[in-house]
């Protein structure tokens, strides 16, 4: 079958790799209908991090059921389902405390020996614990919902769970740092799910800054750094905010969540630092700052969410401002590496 | 009158120093009756953070009101008081929040232009904002109360202060991180006031292990970094602990802490971090971690915790193993920094 392959830094390819296939009696067979790239796939690309060549690529992916393995219960051949990014059991200690992205028996699509969701179809392990099915199937859902379903694997989730962990709820006032379309999805969480009152979004970036604003963002702020802190301070009495999403996972990004947080405040992260940005604790220390961490756990909210696409009240698709087909996937993450698109969908 | 004064790193000595008097009408003076020396007080004793010849030393006293100015009402003269470390307003947002540890008019006792608790009197600025009295005053106290009471000034309430943030309720498994007078401390409010039912501490003082049992822990590690992660994930099927307290704040004491933290548990941080220790944030993002900071807002905390001290239920003073007059305050210091005190009680 074709599947994006990573070829170098800067490189990345349409590859003939083996057709997934069931190999455990837990596992279905996934049709890829829709996969996209993420922000944090571009890490490679950009060569900040190291990926060997030919690894498989993609973690974001809807489809439809080809096949399931006996011990597979829940989904069935020809069910259209929602994959989170990484599968899970759901019913270890882990996944039992709402952390199915730390699941005993879990892993990541596209890491090395799983099939990347960049491709034509994907291996899922564990699909019991892992898959969602749409009601109705793929015939059944409007194809403007597309984009929106498939938001759902990953940064959909994962903005409202950096809003969620920045304890965000009815009439907060919560500063998102990062306008990429995890931060744009923190807005989106913040304001249409948990009910916060203001939002206040750090970008400088038109288009992010449109769509953030059609979100729910009620406040801009273009500076950064100290200026930036400065901003969101003048908007909250000279205070700061009680409630802070990163969603970027830098240095930078961090010096500035942590500079605009209120006494007592609280950082929900779910920027990826890939780099491992050292954070002195001197300064949340004598802030009372609570932080709060962590790869969002899909699975846990996925069965809300969904709902919430199909009756029309929730629609994070409209993050993605790109469509190629998959042959083009090494257009797809130009784009997004050169920030010409926030976010990109992938037609196999 | 007589008080405690910083000579140099390894030198305290009794000095005449000006009178404490009323200074604003929000003032009152306070006698020391009893006063003590922190485990904070010793990094400069240390020579570890600098402090200027001359300084006035002590956050923490109890004593009786010899005087008020006009614009005080919750107490008056006679009254036998608590003092938090710091005095606080308790009208500022920041005190309405229940920080007043980041009171928008506070200060902590000692300071440069402030009284310390090491001397004979105290000017107690914001005195209905700061000051707690003890029912009955100093006459209908027993004396044996007065370690309890005196440790309510800063240790007993930080170290409950640090499973409060750590999250422990009913039931928790907690590790406390530091054997010394807070996390000792932090011990005991898990145990009795939180309802832990496990408690583990790292310890390797004998009379410190001993004080520990009694006021609750249940399980005992001796060694220290990885040995000791390894011996904490032992005792709690491998996964770890969900609430850690972390009452040093070193680099050294951190790694533990997050070392034996639970996927998705709670370090609570009372330790406080004079270096500025750096935190790598890949770790507790991928331990779904959650880190809660602060100096712990004793006046909060005040008026349940002394009724617990008068009816006998709550007993923090065990904390306090030597006791000597002021005169002799550096002899004091000597035996907290060779660690043959856990802290030490001085008597004007």
């Amino acid at each position: 079958m074709r599947a994006a392959v990573f070829e170098a830094a800067g490189r990345v390819g349409i590859g003939e790799v083996p057709d997934a296939v069931l190999r455990e009696p837990t596992d279905a067979l996934v049709r890829v209908v829709r996969a996209c790239v993420c922000g944090s796939d571009l890490w490679a690309y950009r060569g900040i991090i190291p990926k060997a060549e030919g690894s498989r690529l993609g973690h974001e992916f809807i489809g439809v059921v080809e096949a399931v393995g006996g011990a597979v219960s829940t989904v069935g051949v020809g069910d259209f389902v929602i994959a989170p990014f990484q599968w899970s059991d759901n019913t270890c200690p882990a996944c039992l405390d709402g952390i199915q992205t730390r699941c005993d028996h879990g892993g990541t699509f596209g890491a090395a020996g799983s099939d990347g969701g960049q491709g034509e179809a994907v291996r899922v392990p564990l699909a019991d614990g892992t898959l969602v099915s749409v009601p109705g199937g793929l015939s059944g859902v409007d194809a403007s919902l597309m984009p929106s379903l498939l938001a759902l694997t990953d940064v959909a989730a994962t903005g409202l769970h950096g809003a969620v962990l920045a304890g965000v709820t009815e009439g907060s006032t919560v500063a998102v740092v990062g306008d990429g379309a995890v931060g744009l999805s923190a807005v989106l969480g913040a304001a249409k799910i948990l009910g916060a009152e203001r939002i206040i979004l750090m970008s400088r970036h038109n288009n992010r800054t449109e769509l953030g604003r059609a979100f729910g963002a009620t406040d801009i702020v273009t500076e950064r750094g100290d200026e930036g802190i400065a901003q969101v301070r003048d908007l909250t009495d000279g205070r700061g905010v009680r409630h802070v999403v990163e969603a970027v996972g830098t240095p930078e990004s961090w010096a500035m969540a942590v500079g605009m947080a209120r006494v007592g405040g609280t950082i929900g992260a779910v920027g990826v630092p890939h780099t491992n940005p050292q954070l002195g604790i001197f300064t949340p220390f004598v802030q009372h700052l609570t932080l709060r961490f962590g790869i969002a756990p899909v699975r846990r909210y996925l069965p809300d969410l969904l709902a919430r696409v199909l009756d029309g009240t929730y629609n994070p698709g409209a993050v993605f401002d790109l469509e190629l087909p998959l042959d083009r996937v090494g257009d797809a993450y130009a784009a997004m590496s050169d920030r010409r698109s926030i976010k990109t969908m992938l037609t196999p």
